[in-house]
């Protein structure tokens, strides 16, 4: 038996580990027998939802080991020290020990809590990430930060623990609602903007069967905008450079987040509107044209993301980017697309231009 | 200005890093200035106590930065993701940011909480060592280990995570508890058992310079112990091998300070009577001869180390050691010296064996 059958591309950081792109939860026991000779224990966490859906067929290829579900509810706010401590005390009923195996089955929030267990657990105990929602599978999964949140802001505790390997079964996504879907769209998207010109042509040329969730598009998409972060971060692991261009749109749809208290805007909504915020400012300094902004905003829009926001106060908005913790001595660091397909990190924005990018986006 | 001036020795694990011993706390600024050209904010964790003996001293030296001193509690509890947590907040408070870096000014229980504070505060934050009890400086501010407690268990919660140095005072041990000294002698002996015949020879030669806290000696003490450690741990910093030494007398000590709830019995003593018990397996083993066994319990008698523990059941001690989080498949690994200044990792001990030695130690 070989590994040659899964289709995978590598994250070549400090730690090379395989993306596994198109496999099947049935599968993943086997690729773990044979390529990890010592486990015995098993853990599983993810919500109950998930579970309900997707943990009979990934236990289907775990008979050979003792396997344990563990659930926490579905929410940001279960990314929590609260809920690091529940798990913390569970996996020990269940006897975890070092050699104990995590899976973290589930979207972005299952794969930042149970990717911070599993590195601080008897100080770090293996880790594999099965993906199941578009934006855990296209961003999330991949790149090794780990998280919870603390009252005063998001993933403010967490660590840098690449996985021994992402799982990725695009059927999981057939059961995604398609809010969430708009989730992963707005990311998948923005990864175009960064880095990918033509994964831009493909969603606009795939808009039909995208919408209609055809398999064969949808793991077309999913491995090409995959491959996005896996170069961004093979090249820049520990975010010192260019793997923060994947903050576009977000310093601004965070703020847009905070200032509306987490209601009324998602988190892809809120990317949306900042790639948006975002293109006005590149337009400001001369790096895109009227025309490119356009075409974003048609992109967007197709696919049912806002770009613009109602009735709120640019000023306040401004505001709330003062507290942002990429902020570099007073200076804001703000990501600018460079036509589409390349983008920049810029500190050179002055308040009145990121204030006058903010009115383009508030009607 | 070099950094030649000040002694150290460096750890060459994944990342090499400096132990500096004997330097003093009002340079450490001096060097973090020679060192770390972007540091503004300087968190100082330590100990309301430790602070009031000793953050004068090290302020001194950090006048060009912008310093905020965190005290917790002493003691074991204080080892918490609870007081991670309150950590974090007070750190937020002090708009600590990814350039903060964190100085650990205290004992074994400071290391581990600030370091596992640092280690996941923003995903990594910068992190200096400044051990102040004998244990800290010889044996936990190197290594890299850091660790909060659960209910069900020590250390269940922690990371690698390596300093960028340790910056030793020999001087900061004047004020240290006899008590507090004897637990930094257990692990010092300890090292001098595993891997420097001549240190042991040393302390047996040194008695009364010791017991007189003697300036030359104790740097002579510490700067050699340290060096037991920092040798082990370059060869082996993820305890997958050798670093299993440093156990010895480790799996006894603490089943006999679960047994009897932590009360009645420092951590040094059951160090110390768990060498003994190691030994007495040891001579079964045919690794040791009795005249070195009488050695070894003659020098923790000379420090007032004990030998052996009253009216305590060998039955229920051994049980305490099935549960060890050492032990693999069932079976207890423990630690038994080589004779004098060398040890192995033994898989081979039946419990009855085991049973025979907690025999030995119990009067
Ligand atoms: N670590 C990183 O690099 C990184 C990058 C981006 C985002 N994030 C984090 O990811 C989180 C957001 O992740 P998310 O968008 O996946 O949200 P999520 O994890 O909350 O999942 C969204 C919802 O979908 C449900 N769900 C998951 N899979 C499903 C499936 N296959 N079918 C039906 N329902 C399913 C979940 O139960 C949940 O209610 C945030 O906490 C964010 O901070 C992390
Ligand atoms: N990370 C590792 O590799 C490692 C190794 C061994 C032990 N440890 C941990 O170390 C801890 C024990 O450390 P410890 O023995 O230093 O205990 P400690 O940190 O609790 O310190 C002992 C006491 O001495 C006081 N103190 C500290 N410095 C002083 C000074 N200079 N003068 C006067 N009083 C002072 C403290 O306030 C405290 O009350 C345990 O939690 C153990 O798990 C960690």
């Amino acid at each position: 038996m070989s590994l040659a059958k899964w289709p995978k591309i590598d994250v070549t950081a400090d730690r090379t580990y395989p993306v596994f792109l198109g496999s099947s939860l049935e599968e993943l026991g086997e690729y773990l027998h044979l390529q990890f000779e010592d486990v015995e224990h098993i853990l599983v966490i993810s919500h109950q939802i998930v579970a309900e859906l997707y943990s009979e067929r990934l236990k289907k290829g775990l008979l050979n080991y003792r396997v344990n579900l563990l659930t926490v509810p579905a929410g940001e706010t279960e990314k929590s020290l609260e809920r690091l401590a529940q798990l913390t005390t569970a996996a020990l009923r269940c006897d975890a020990d070092r050699k104990t195996l995590v899976i973290a089955l589930g979207g972005g929030v299952i794969g930042d809590l149970a990717g911070f267990f599993a590195s601080v657990f008897m100080r770090g105990i293996r880790l594999i990430q099965v993906p199941t929602t578009l934006l855990a599978q296209v961003d999330s999964s991949i790149g090794g930060k780990t998280a919870v949140n603390h009252p005063a802001g998001k993933n403010i505790l967490g660590t840098f623990y690449p996985p021994l390997a992402v799982w990725t079964d695009f059927s999981t996504l057939e059961s995604l609602p398609w809010e969430e879907v708009e989730n992963g769209l707005a990311e998948s998207i923005k990864h175009a903007i960064i880095a990918d010109r033509s994964l831009f042509e493909f969603f606009e040329n795939e808009e039909k069967s995208i919408k209609l969730r055809e398999k064969s598009i949808w793991g077309e998409m999913v491995t090409r905008s995959s491959a996005v972060k896996v170069k961004i971060v093979s090249q820049d692991e520990r975010e010192q450079g260019v793997r923060g261009l994947l903050n576009l749109g977000h310093s601004f749809g965070h703020a847009l987040e905070t200032e509306m208290n987490y209601r009324g805007v998602t988190h892809g909504q809120g990317v949306s509107i900042g790639i948006i915020a975002a293109t006005h400012l590149a337009y400001a300094k001369g790096l895109m044209t009227s025309s490119e902004i356009d075409r974003v905003k048609r992109l967007l829009d197709t696919y049912g993301l806002p770009t613009v926001i109602k009735g709120q106060d640019p000023e306040a908005l401004l505001q709330r980017m003062q507290s942002d913790k990429k902020n570099q001595g007073g200076r804001k660091i703000l990501i600018l697309p460079k036509g589409i397909g390349q983008a920049i990190v810029s500190k050179e924005c002055t308040d009145l231009e990121i204030l006058a990018a903010w009115k383009q986006v508030i009607s």
